[in-house]
């Protein structure tokens, strides 16, 4: 039995709220449950020093918690003078996964930045920034069209991401604090919405995991996943 | 005539939404006009060292920006590793300004980190941070007095703030961002509900300013905080 | 009844020792009675990024206290790696103050720094700061038209600073330490030689300060910069 | 076909050399192929505060590489001054995986820190430590039994780690640097002597991967994984 | 020929000016030509972490020179957020050096912070900064004897500091900027008024050096640093 | 009676591994006994800021310890986000040693670094870094020879280090663990395989040292230094 009374395939409700913030080319607030994440895209018309003259774009992603996201308040990552390491792995995770959405080279020599800005946590921070970063993003590259600045808009592919877990011996779908503080194993998996794997980052917390509980999280993901994509879809469909 | 078509003496909209995250003691989202802001108040049972064993409490605040909360992007503070001069400021502005309203010695020995980020800015930040930060706080006493931390709310007095300014070579109240950033004079005035100055910061950017134009600033800005001391009182009745 | 004696009026004896140390262009001890600051005008042929190409100069302060210039001794701020938030706050104070003085598009794309060191502290040393610091300014203006890199010095005004406060009650002029430690407002006054404010910070450590308070202030401290502004004149009258 | 020549599921030769330094109480060198990486495990009799008081110990692990131990020379991060992402990404990963081999509880309040310094790259880097770091932890867990700091080794398992990626569309294993810098998806696996999974962390650099090839990689992780496992034990019979 | 006329054994004008200022238990200016110093010695009741419950004392030092204390500005330490290369092996010289001078056990469990900041630089300033320092530290340590904290001064001897050198192919005492920037040979000799040395530290510029040129500068070393302590000496008995 | 069993003039066995590893132009294992230092010297086609353009190249060092190559873990210089002052003294030694070793002038706009990084440390790290620099430098040289980026090489001298001192009254050559945490006096010296002085450091860490005591040490260092020369040249004819 979950804490939240939830399916063990059932994630929580996903809203995705687009142009919250008026300045970024994309903007959107994306809630899984009780997690809230403020995921804004910036496009700049320049690329890092490494790719210079390499005729291709480039898209980064920066992750941070407001100090009181959280349930006891947190030191401010930007008052200790750096970010620490959870926070750099995460924020190379939303890198890697949404350059995967993209034709950098289609990209022209540009630079999408998505900041993740956690306001509310309550599990799967990552995930939610993920899926809720790559509509930002598809609404920048919309808008790099509508300005003239490409001609089309070189995304390739959606991508969106779920946790799963073993959860008291079972599989189950989008962990929440209570859960994944005390799951036996941990997962990321961040797909394509043609079906394939981006990323998949599997943990035991406790507890080692056997392939038969690899498989069952696996199928708990892809099912969600494909939830995500239709959110994903109806939101952009909208406004 | 202001950009907006608002009078010389006409504040922003503001609007203020308690409880607007879940886990802080006080959290307030504040509003002035596109500005908004996202006050949360966390109480700890700690003193700072310098405190240790003085028999009173301490508030302090912190404040950043999101990185896309501007027209352009700025960089990450937490990323580059130090707090810029103008985050100090202002966040020492908000401290000094929001221990007014507190008999420190009636905390007891705990503190209260008010944290003041920014989701979009359009001037007046710093303003919307210590109006905001003030409801945040009361609601941070009042949970204390819930729990049976404290007896009574040490609250003394409200504290509220509104930035005036010489805008075209007239007194002007709330400037919105087109404005701030062609004021002739920029001026920051904190006053309490009782009536007195807790601070003023003025600064010509432009030309010197005379008595006179400081006489029709203050008196601007203290019309205007009359406004939002009632709405701060209004936010603070409903729920 | 002053610690020291003075009349609230009273300034404490301020004298200004220009050429003070060899190598830069201006360099002035000024000591406001026991506080000693030295102020050093280095001249740079570049511009700060932000304004290549913009056709004009810039001027910038930065500002340090020696480890022992207290009643017990700070940590050294280059040894702890960053300069706290008192110093920065201090810092842009007196680079926005003295900006103020110098028409910036007819300095040409040359950069000063102003160096503040304090050497020894007892009250007052931004204002001391920038008053002095004013002179060194000239001095190296001066300088800059001596060697034929300007034409004619681009000053536009002086600009002197004093604190005035409200200590036991009573408006005070320049407080020192012992009074500054307990003053209930205290209060900084940049004026400019033309008799306008270039920034006024009042901070109410206790109590608030009304208006008729803030208005004995700025009394006593336009009465006191004028004195200021004929010390300067002298100093730089001789030699 | 390999650029080294080797068969898809062929690991290159594994050598493991204990007492390779002669402080730590665990010191291995180990290399897999041309990577050679130094894995030293040093016992302390403290735990970190968080556990304080929690009546059990922890083991945390660092990572580096020497400036010139990759083709062309890294700034070194000392002086840089910070950890880059992927250091700490790596470390963090260590950690976890190493800490799944002991029963922390058993393990007092004593700390292991497991450094792994890289003195030559030639892809999996990260692998090669885990693989050696257990074997350093096993020694440094022995020391303590010999030395009567711990009654009995709270060893639970042993913990390996190999990469393996989709390279020119085949299944392979034990990636080097010329296979790694252009897979088309790296998986890094580490499991325990038990059969169980630790982590699992897959990544597509170019195209999604399928299911289908999931399980391949794992096949061949296994696999490899087992070779490893004999590898640990034959080291730690000698000697 | 020297550039400043000097003889080859000749020694810049030393001047030592005690209680230069108000705060420090020692505080001296001391100029050796145009190089100025200012030296305070700060007494804390605590020693560092390392010598808890030691039972003894400890003595170090810090280094600074005002950002325009040179020819060109330097950027200011504090502001770039670290301390130089040159800058940390000049205080550890420093701090070393005038241990020598005290029997830190007698010392009590007491800390002296020496303060060396120079506010005009020509030359020489680590030796200056030594010559100095130890006076400072004699006044320090007096102080406390006076305030009761130690019974009698653990002052061993004196300590003083010359910088010799080759300058167009003769040995040369005391090096000023124009010759330390040309000279082959820069050696920093550091002696006890017992007549043993210190420390020693000889640097070839440009060609290797001799043991006929060594043995030169010692020579004047010797003689020069003689010289400094009559100079500290009179300087004690004055006040 | 040394520690060691050594006859006070007779250093450790030294011995030099060159290739030591793969990528780097020169690679040496250099060990002093169980100090051993692995050195690298890395060849860029480019010049620090300072020099562009002064048709000249560069030679500098950086130096670092592994955590555990100590008899207790030092914490990680990379994680604490800083080099020691120890560090910094040593790397600036070490550049200043074997810039001497070559004509600047001829080795063009080109950089080398000198890495050496200690994988065992017990007594005389920084000696064995420049004599083993010295080596890995002379194989950089001569593999921009071969590579035709260089007509001949610019190597001048070779360049050697050894530590001596005085421990239990005697004077001792090449100091091991044991000996240096108690040596009365401690002295480096570097010298050219021509006879004449790169560097002097001799510190005395307990009593002065005298002018015999000093004679005798160089004696020892000379005699030392040149075995040193003798084991760099049969090093550098192998292989």
């Amino acid at each position: 039995m979950r804490p939240s009374g939830r399916a063990p395939e059932q994630p929580r409700d996903v809203r995705i709220t687009r142009q919250y913030t008026k300045h970024a080319e994309g903007s959107v607030l994306i809630e899984f449950g009780d997690t809230k994440v403020i995921c804004t895209a910036s496009v700049e018309n320049k690329v890092p020093p490494f790719l210079r003259g390499a005729g291709q774009g480039w898209i980064t992603a920066e992750y941070g918690m407001l100090p009181r996201s959280t349930g006891s308040r947190m030191g401010r990552e930007a008052a200790r003078g750096k970010q620490g390491g959870r926070t750099v792995e995460i924020q190379r995770l939303i890198g890697r996964s949404l350059r995967a959405a993209v034709d950098l080279k289609k990209l022209g020599e540009n630079s999408i930045t998505i900041d993740c800005d956690v306001i509310q946590a309550d599990g799967g921070t990552r995930t939610a920034a993920i899926t809720g970063g790559c509509v930002a993003l598809v609404d920048a590259l919309n808008s790099m069209v509508a300005k003239g600045t490409l001609k089309a808009s070189p995304l390739k592919q959606m991508v969106a991401a779920l946790s799963v877990g073993i959860y008291e011996g079972a599989a189950v779908a989008d962990l929440d604090y209570p859960e994944d503080s005390s799951a036996e194993t941990d997962m990321n998996v961040i797909m394509t919405d043609r079906g394939g794997f981006i990323e998949l980052q599997g943990t035991a917390e406790g507890e080692p995991f056997e392939q038969s509980e690899l498989d069952s999280m696996l199928n708990l993901a892809k099912q969600g996943i494909n939830q995500l994509f239709e959110i994903q879809k109806k939101a952009l469909e909208e406004g």
